[in-house]
């Protein structure tokens, strides 16, 4: 059985991740920003040195973290052995205990929270705490799960459903829609995936995929920056968290719309959904908290 | 006299600039690389590990070192005192010794070769010879010219007329066109040049453009983009020598249409002009020199 179960609870070792301005900036223009109208709206995302406007992080900026940590090594090592191409990106979940600096190192920590069969393949789930270094406190913490493919059937808990967060049965309250480019995967990638399933054919081509498909979480930095500015006036420090299953790939060069429901749940709570060109969910049982 | 004649032949000190690979995607981005297609056109640029496809960095990148160079001083320094805000860029060249490498540093020393009276304002022009640091040898040469509005009218002489490389009264052999993206200054800015004249419309306003104007260079890198492709099969081994001259402001979100005429001079030359959107020309007598 090369998964191990018994890695539930295990732990990585802290790893580092040190970011600048320039790299914030970069972030902002790969998930879209500047494009719509890049005088007067998302400048404090784009520029640093606009008259009376200061630089801000994007609030979905902090799972880089995840691909650009180093030193130390991640819980997912005590995971067993799998093969990597068969890992496909499940879920993603952010939560953020204060705005990104602007330039900042943080140490992060993460755990294997739960191993689950699901029959075709066996999903893994994580948790990654970061601490600011600048004064040693929690910063953000990361959820993700990822589904490999072929490793599941070793008659392990199947783990919980996908229910929560379901899209509701009527129009959303906040529709967002932004034009993806055909070169947006190869802006994305240079904030530190570089899986060349984003860029190049004959890699994309083995996936059986038309071309080389977007970046799962420049979605998902898309959708931030949808619920950023419907729900939190744009304003970092409004936004708590969000998550989301990534359910079908993108391609670079499609519209993605955001459809956002409030008052389904708790003050402060909504849910979204994210749909590509021709309707397809992409981003399913989304969950957001804002202030 | 603000504008010291006596500067003529002066020299600045050795200053540095290093870069890497990351460096040298996102100029190419910056410059348009990967819109048109981004699968199978452009990847040497644009990407680091396709399949079959050695990253190559484009001819035009070398320009950068004059914003990023560190360390030392500029010859302008000895050029006297102006405002730096009448300064204008006239015209850029430059001299490929051979490829610039993926990743590297160079060492630059520039000099003053002529200051002109053009009455309206003053002409500086500068020579700088870059040293690749690892072998000590010439990589690259640019030449540079400004214009410094108000700082004419001291008696001096007027220089070189503008003649050279006028474009012919006929269709060119090539025609090239791309459409630059709203955001491209802001993308382009990330190479270095941060002048809020290309993304805070406050201060252009101040210089009566009806938004932010695209860097000179910008379009100078998408113009050596079509030199390259048109007459080097996209080797930047074969790129030798290009010069030009900035002659309208470009908004970002233009089409330009760079026309190359063959065949009007020597073996391994030609003549480009750029046209914006709107067929005014924004980069004129343009000079190309190919193996």
């Amino acid at each position: 059985m090369p998964i191990n179960q018994d890695a539930i609870g295990s732990k990585g070792t802290p790893r580092t991740w040190a970011w600048d301005s320039r790299d914030a900036l970069l972030y902002a223009l790969g998930v879209g920003c500047g494009v719509a109208d890049p005088v007067g709206s998302e400048l404090e995302f784009t520029t640093e040195n606009t008259m009376g406007v200061d630089q801000k992080v994007l609030p979905t900026f902090c799972v880089l973290a995840g691909f650009n940590a180093q030193g130390g090594k991640s819980a997912m090592s005590n995971a067993g052995t799998y093969d990597p191409r068969m890992l496909v990106h499940g879920e993603q979940g952010i939560r953020l205990h204060r705005p990104i600096p602007v330039e900042g190192e943080i140490s992060i920590v993460d755990e294997i929270t739960g191993i689950y069969d699901k029959g075709k393949g066996a999903v893994v789930a994580t948790k990654a705490e970061a601490t600011l270094a600048a004064d040693g406190k929690p910063l953000f913490e990361l959820t993700s799960s990822v589904f490999i493919v072929g490793e599941g059937g070793f008659g392990g808990d199947r783990g919980p459903s996908d229910k929560t967060n379901a899209a509701p049965e009527r129009a959303p309250d906040h529709a967002v829609t932004y034009q993806t480019r055909p070169d947006q995967a190869l802006l994305y990638r240079l904030s530190g995936d570089r899986n060349p399933l984003h860029s190049d054919k004959k890699f994309s081509d083995v996936g059986g995929f038309p071309k080389p498909i977007l970046h799962g979480l420049c979605t998902y930095g898309f959708t931030g920056r949808a619920l950023l500015a419907s729900l939190c006036g744009n304003d970092p420090a409004r936004f708590k968290a969000m998550d989301g299953r990534f359910s079908s790939p993108v391609l670079p060069g499609e519209a993605l719309t955001i459809n956002i429901w409030t008052g389904e749940g708790e003050d402060g709570t909504a849910i979204f959904q994210t749909v590509g060109g021709d309707g397809r969910v992409v981003l399913n049982n989304g969950g957001f908290s804002y202030a």
